[in-house]
């Protein structure tokens, strides 16, 4: 039971995308008063913290509109419709970067954006990857570019702000954590 | 020099309302061919990571109708128009949780969403707070629950998933690591 559950009294759809859906929801406050909400209605997505031989990171650079800069990020993408994450998360991984993953370990997953998206993102290990002879292809209108750098060259991207994007910092912090761990 | 810039061929604006806008854009892709991208323009937001004197960190439980669901997650809001970030994140501070910070400490910003937001999150420290006599009072439509619970518990949260949020799943890794930082 949630005791500041908000009911839909309507809802009124405004947009329906190849990316997102909008809609305004009229609520029922828990102090009885009404209140409109903006929700942006996402399919999910996953992201693959990938480690290469060589022990680096993998990351994508690619240009995102919303944002009009070019951001370096981890490999990711949103769900199929039905889709098991685990396996949209190897394909992502496959097309972004030619990397196939045996096996994936769950790290986490959380909301991007709770106030107005529902957006849920779930974030995989991959300790084990390689390059494959003929990999999936990504989407004709992705330009991507590969980056494997070092824990420490990630922390500079960082500190540069060339990594600037929730799911990225999340995992940069989190193989600082590893790394830290492992030296204890 | 971006060389993989969309130009923007045209812009279709479908929706502006009270958190978010949204437009679709027709883009000039690298290769020459065209695509569309659909956009949510987003004023921007504030997060932060503050510490009481008893060293348990801050958090708010809130309905998040996008998610349908309750969320625990560190205390932030959105910029106001020409607000400075350091007055913001002080301001939805107080006004979520009646604590005033003398001072932030930047940690960081990201994009939570950037495939399809241009929403851009600072994310500051404060570890020195205390209750405000007369706080600020948040926006009538919010129902907010303060929870300050220790690292430990914070960790638990998440294992649950009652924290699966981007910002605060951050939160509790940065925590981590500084007090991992602290006992070598």
């Amino acid at each position: 039971m949630d005791k500041f559950k908000e009911k839909t009294l309507e809802t009124e759809k405004i947009f329906s995308g190849k990316v997102v859906n909008l809609q305004v929801d009229k609520v029922l406050l828990p102090d009885g008063n009404t209140a409109t909400r903006e929700l942006i209605k996402h399919p999910g997505a996953v992201a693959v913290i990938a480690l290469n031989n060589d022990h680096k990171i993998v990351f994508v650079k690619q240009y995102r509109k919303p944002c009009e800069r070019s951001l370096v990020e981890i490999p990711a993408g949103k769900l199929e419709p039905g889709e098991d994450p685990v396996q949209a998360a190897k394909r992502e991984l496959e097309e972004e970067t030619g990397y196939q993953a045996k096996e994936l370990e769950y790290v986490t997953s959380f909301y991007s954006s709770p106030g107005f998206a529902d957006e849920l993102l779930h974030i995989y290990l991959a300790t084990d990857i390689e390059k494959a002879t003929h990999p999936l292809q990504g989407d004709a209108d992705e330009f991507i570019e590969i980056l494997e750098l070092t824990l420490q060259q990630a922390k500079q991207y960082v500190a540069q702000q060339k990594i600037c994007d929730a799911k990225t910092n999340y995992a940069v912090l989190y193989m600082e954590l590893a790394e830290m761990r492992k030296s204890l």
